[in-house]
């Protein structure tokens, strides 16, 4: 058996790491002799910025500290292979480099726009005969990878957009009647409205939930928006609103950008760029006088290991493990996936897909998922999304910080 | 013995529940029939509106959730009493109500604001011969309280700061050189720099902590700062940096008035208001073109209960329960306030100072803590605070969020 290398693309999660753990223990267990991985990615790769994870994973509280290190522990890049025809010596190249470090198993960790490094690969290797083998293993937080049921990373992401949802709905709360204040919490899905809706998983016994949702899935009314606010003001004297970043009006443009013009400069000339909540909130200031906040949980909800959810930890671990296995039985140009056997016992399988179903694809909120004209989502979300947001996995504390493995830090050899 | 109330009062924070549940545990132990609480602080109070405690608190367990409880479960307020002289009836209505109820102590949670309705009762009742006790118990994540070597509150907002700091900063790093990223964190305090200066936690061998840290109590040159901001992306593919939401520059503006001319409004002719890392990060894209990036901690960092310090709950606590002790024992007047005996190991003793000392009054970061010409905090400041952030107290997750006490749900009484 030839070495493995493994590599982790686009936006960090806070449980991308635990996928690099399944690929270490499977590789392990399979005898494997090296196991590198990419420093950034594809991108480091063609620089042949190889790590030898041995220098840094010795033994299995090693793998548990790199099961609670945020943020991708190898580097990521946002890197896309140009085509085979005309480039193929992009392609020879890192064939050469396989090659060289006789590499016979390639892990990739991403979402839907990495999974296409997996498709070209498979595809060249197809075309030219190569033995190498190429696995995807699923990772985002947006969840917009298809066919699989969700996507690992998600499930920390809601459970940390949820945790603070109730937190900041307490927080709102707390003045009461006096001074009514309007809260608009902006969560990340520039396409896909996943995110998002898992503001509506704050809702319980002790917990309203936020008032209004407002998904990218669904065509945004900023007059129907505002007559909506200054009803629940009248009502309320704590209003939360969660909404994507990606919202947009009828014309196509985004929420965030129609604050901005031409003229709309500072003192330096400097257009000035705001998010959506800002623009919103600034709005409803103005035109209703109430006290309002803009919060962006920005790379929070994608990096807060420190509240990542347990079910998604292990998923994540497994997702590694098994495009590990697959790849060591001899399968290739495929991406593991994650099929739902039921909602209750939460119980999944794990699949394999081909790759050129999945590269490239963005899967949405179903339409029918979103009620109260589009300003909320519906019980089938809960039961789907409820699942993943179970457990935890407490950090090991020093100094009452969470630790986590690094690169700066080579563990010591025995 | 009469009966007790006890209010919260300006922005919550995650442990001013812990301060409730001292003031509940010492007026059960001293057999106290009574423990009101002030709906939304004095506010409430003035309008009669008082939550029977006993209606919430029955066991432990529920005292234990309380601990574990973010912002003011009794509700708060913003709301200072006026002048005595001329404004008799207020005066007259509160000992009215205090009187109706048997309350003899009078308990109130909350910052240099809040310590001034205790100075205003205690100065009365003294006026009068009333005969009750007025007692101050210290909540503010500012920190900016006099007299006391720190306040509740402070120890978990500088855990939330410092451990999201480590996270950001890992995902920062992730993309590597390929895409440089300045990402600008502002953290709240108007005032004074303390909030901000817990940045510098995040730093140890596992995190190279913020690049500069920017309090409130340096006169802030933003040509300065974006010439460090270039000098640093010249030399780091990574570049983070902490700004209190309070720097001033020389002519006493916030920067985040800076973006503000009268010009500045939006299509719509609305003035765009935006914090200090908005403006900045913008000032930074437009000046050198690399990729920034602006976090607003918001209320998150005063909310955040399931990242809360063991050692901030137990002072809480502590100081919470020490007020109404010494309201028993006939003291009136005053506030509790920590005293530290030593930095190693940390050992704190709880005394009570006068309140005329300390409402209004505000401490700010002394300033040779503040080293690299006002772009960090000293070792000083890191022996000063390290131990105030150590210890957790989890959460009780139900559905794997955590839980909390509202006023919502009335305890099933016995």
């Amino acid at each position: 058996m030839g070495n493995v290398i493994v590599g982790q693309s686009g936006g960090p999660t806070a449980v991308i790491n635990s996928s690099l753990a399944g690929v270490i223990k499977a590789s392990k267990k399979a005898g494997i002799e090296k196991i590198y991985g990419m420093h950034h990615g594809i991108e480091g790769f063609l620089k042949e910025d190889l790590i030898d994870l041995d220098d840094y994973i010795q033994s299995t509280a090693d793998l548990s500290l790199l099961k609670r290190t945020p943020s991708a522990f190898l580097g990521s890049c946002r890197y896309k292979l140009p085509e085979i025809a005309g480039h193929e010596d992009v392609y020879e190249k890192i064939f050469e480099i396989l090659e060289k470090y006789d590499i016979e198993y390639f892990l990739y960790n991403g979402g839907n726009d990495s999974m296409d490094t997996i498709k070209m690969l498979s595809d060249y290797a197809d075309l030219h005969d190569k033995p190498q083998k190429f696995m995807g293993i699923p990772k985002t937080i947006d969840n917009d990878l298809p066919l699989t049921d969700h996507c690992p990373g998600y499930g920390s992401a809601a459970k940390y957009i949820a945790t603070s949802m109730k937190e900041i709905i307490r927080d709102n709360e707390s003045f009461g009647a006096a001074k009514p204040t309007i809260c608009v919490v902006e969560i990340m899905g520039r396409h896909a409205g996943w995110l998002t809706a898992a503001a509506a998983l704050s809702k319980g016994p002790d917990c309203s939930g936020p008032d209004m949702i407002y998904l990218p899935e669904v065509t945004f009314d900023v007059d129907d928006f505002m007559a909506k606010v200054k009803q629940l003001a009248a009502e309320k004297s704590s209003v939360v609103i969660a909404v994507s970043e990606g919202v947009k009006v009828a014309d196509g443009r985004f929420v965030c950008e129609l604050g901005q013009s031409n003229d709309y400069v500072d003192a330096f000339g400097h257009k000035q760029l705001s998010g959506c909540a800002s623009y919103l909130t600034n709005l409803i200031t103005h035109e209703t006088g109430l006290k309002s906040r803009a919060i962006e949980f920005s790379t929070l909800q994608r990096c807060a290991t420190h509240l990542s959810s347990r079910v998604d930890i292990d998923e994540a671990y497994n997702c590694g493990y098994m495009a590990a296995k697959a790849a060591f039985e001899g399968d290739t140009g495929k991406m593991v996936i994650i099929e739902r056997l039921s909602d209750e016992p939460y119980l999944v399988q794990y699949k394999r897909y081909d790759i050129h179903e999945i590269a490239n694809v963005e899967r949405k909120v179903p339409k029918n998922w979103i009620i109260n004209n589009g300003t909320y989502v519906s019980d089938r979300y809960l039961t789907y999304a409820s699942p993943l947001i179970i457990g935890s996995l407490l950090p090991y504390y020093a100094n009452g910080l969470p630790k986590h493995l690094t690169l700066k830090n080579k563990a010591k050899k025995d």
